[in-house]
């Protein structure tokens, strides 16, 4: 689609189709030929990372139109984006009027992941003691100002304090000649300028808000949450438990946009834990090497073994991990999961179990394979099962508890993780069921 | 909490903090106890199941308070949360006011997982050719009447077909005496009653809207979508994945709200696969069984090397799953992410297998633990780590895409199911390298 650059136009949605695949060149071409009428739009619908890159590639002379085009909580964010290379972020706000410095600024100080990080200082406010038709002339002069989101109003008295809230379909029905204070709703639900983003999208989520106001300590109203940012938020707290669940750290860009020692930086480290971690399967199987050599039989199950303890875990933590992020669970619920996951995990194990002694009994009669004492054999394997699927389904859904109750990301208990956790535990389990078993037979 | 039934009243928070843990006649008490100034929100707060649940267990002559309450996509949800008894559903409805019953018969004729299923049908309409005075006095109207979501106007004509959108910034903005044709926006972003919601809540994602408006297939203007219930889909979609990942089906529900039996059943089905595809690791090492008769400690080393396998691809296919599921990369990336896969697996390969030989020859010198080849042994170690983590990323990034390319979800490539499949190629890699170096020596 770039390979025809007699053509002077390009659309939005040619464009749109494409950049995830361009350099950053290509990507400076391409946005130049778009016509000015929807250049912005498409400007203002690009992640900060991607605004970040084309602003610091063009000449100083087009970049205060761009600059100037965004919100200031998009600028800050913008301005976070570009932070990594150093003066960067001076340059961009350069290109500002005072008066959205100072907003930027004042975001700038929030961490990213705070409400304060999120929020729009730019809302529409009204004075309690407004009568409705004053109320919506004061709303259309703002929004002719520089308010951007207009959802609802919020009345605030001399002191910048929330006094109450009027969404604009309330405003709407009301008499013209009723003042704000009568028909606002009084009880709001507010958040602080530290609450963190995953406790704001959660209150979202929960009562499908349209916004929420944002307070400092002395109750002063400093912004807004909208939830067009939180849907951002739940996809990225989404990705980062979907990738640490997967056993790595969270990558906090798109893949492509990643570099490759970057990446592999995100991977090595959990890989080099899980691998010293597997290394005391080692050591554990050496402590049976004695058995091992007295019946090699035994040697060919514990992969099977071993892994269903893994596979029966990681599902156990990826559903305790969910649970605790979604908010439907919480930690003194512990037992309640633990006694539900045991049983579970008996279950489960009896099945499986059941289909290995059913597998090595068959295979035995068909082949032959396992010697005169396959049935036996066969027990061992069945209530290995039983017990290391029992334990992984226990430890599986105990680690993501436990990580939370010292403070840790749940979600650090990944599939790989409560995996090998499991696979240690499995072959003593394994072997140690085996020497009891097979004793004066098979060994 | 629920311990001092003397006291007439209870707080929304106090009842919110306990629900999750209450029982059915708990929750019904409880809500009894809330005042009724904020009954109405706490119930219009609670997920279509738990309104439904309450509903059910209502006496027929407080249900139809509860019912009316609710706008129709609310209702929508509600009936299809009863509809698994028979009769309740048309018990609902019958609640109904006639007009508003269509209403809720038309978004049931919708998949539950489209735009038409998300749609709200009462959305704020004016006439292109009004001014922006009389567009603002016919919202009021509205407003009154009974539209939810005044955050854009919709400008159709009067075939109800869609001309153009004005936000209400804009209309604020705007002088008073200006037709709303010259003011509002022409080019509008739509979806039809039949997109599904995951590109639904991509496009809210990409572009920032608050609402979408949807068509039918004359560009007759149906309803909206609005930003706060995406938020859910995208939860909702994010769970889903994080579940498959974690190698079980989709629950579809909160965890406590699952039943025993209902939770088995969404995780045995992938637990006997993983099962029986691991007994091939099984049938691969017996046919190795004379190389492990002949040196047992060949055996200790399985587990560590098949699991690097099993946790470098699990890094991978979650990687790759997240990235299609936003829309970061597509099929025909595949050449690209390949190339990139096998080079990270050889570097991340080459690290491990550089851990594992320093095990081996350090635990060789301290304890002399692997005779008189362990070096050797350590290379054959090295090598297959090397070997099975190459195999075992470039499998992992490769699987998501390949079900993607056939019609399934990417999202079935899970930890575990990779895992399984790399641990019985794992197992031949090791064997062959071993039998290649170490024929003569230890073999």
């Amino acid at each position: 689609m770039m390979d025809s650059p007699q053509s002077a136009s390009l659309s939005v949605e040619e464009l749109h189709e494409v950049w995830p695949v361009l350099s950053i060149d290509e990507r400076l071409e391409g946005f130049r030929l778009l016509p000015t009428s929807v250049a912005d739009d498409f400007f203002l619908d690009l992640s900060a990372r991607e605004q970040a890159e084309l602003i610091t590639h063009l000449p100083a002379s087009e970049r205060r139109t761009w600059v100037r085009l965004l919100p200031p909580d998009d600028l800050a964010d913008l301005v976070q984006a570009v932070a990594v290379e150093p003066g960067q972020a001076d340059a961009i706000l350069a290109q500002l009027d005072d008066a959205s410095r100072r907003e930027v600024n004042v975001l700038l100080a929030y961490a990213e992941d705070d409400a304060g990080g999120l929020m729009n200082p730019r809302f529409a406010r009204v004075r309690p003691e407004m009568t409705i038709d004053e109320a919506i002339g004061y709303l259309r002069k703002q929004a002719r100002e520089k308010v951007e989101t207009v959802y609802y109003a919020y009345a605030l008295d001399a002191e910048q304090r929330l006094q109450g809230v009027l969404s604009l379909r309330q405003l709407f029905q009301a008499a013209s000649d009723k003042k704000v204070a009568d028909v606002m709703q009084h009880d709001v639900v507010t958040v602080s300028e530290n609450t963190d983003q995953e406790v704001v999208s959660q209150l979202f989520t929960e009562h499908g808000f349209m916004a929420l106001p944002v307070l400092d300590e002395q109750n002063r109203m400093k912004g807004i949450v909208t939830v067009d940012d939180i849907v951002d938020v739940v996809q990225e707290e989404a990705t980062e438990d979907i990738q640490k669940v997967g056993g790595m750290e969270a990558l906090e860009a798109p893949y492509f946009e990643v570099g490759f020692f970057g990446m592999l930086k995100k991977r090595i480290g959990w890989l080099l834990v899980l691998f010293l971690g597997q290394m005391l399967t080692a050591t554990a199987m050496s402590s049976f090497e004695g058995a091992i050599e007295r019946a090699v039989v035994l040697s060919l199950f514990v992969p099977l073994i071993i892994s269903s303890g893994g596979n029966s875990g990681s599902q156990a933590s990826t559903l305790i991990i969910r649970a605790l992020a979604l908010g439907e669970m919480r930690l003194k619920d512990w037992w309640r999961v633990a006694r539900r996951e045991v049983l579970s995990g008996l279950v489960l194990g009896f099945v499986l179990g059941a289909v290995g002694l059913a597998r090595i009994v068959v295979w035995q009669e068909v082949a032959g394979a396992y010697g005169e004492h396959a049935f036996l054999l066969g027990c061992a394997v069945a209530l290995s099962v039983l017990g290391v699927v029992t334990f992984g389904t226990l430890a599986g859904s105990m680690l993501p508890l436990v990580l939370r109750r010292f403070g840790f990301d749940p979600a650090s208990a990944s599939a790989p993780f409560v995996a090998t956790l499991v696979d240690v535990s499995g072959v003593v389990i394994y072997f140690t069921v085996a020497s009891l078993l097979l004793r004066g037979t098979l060994l």
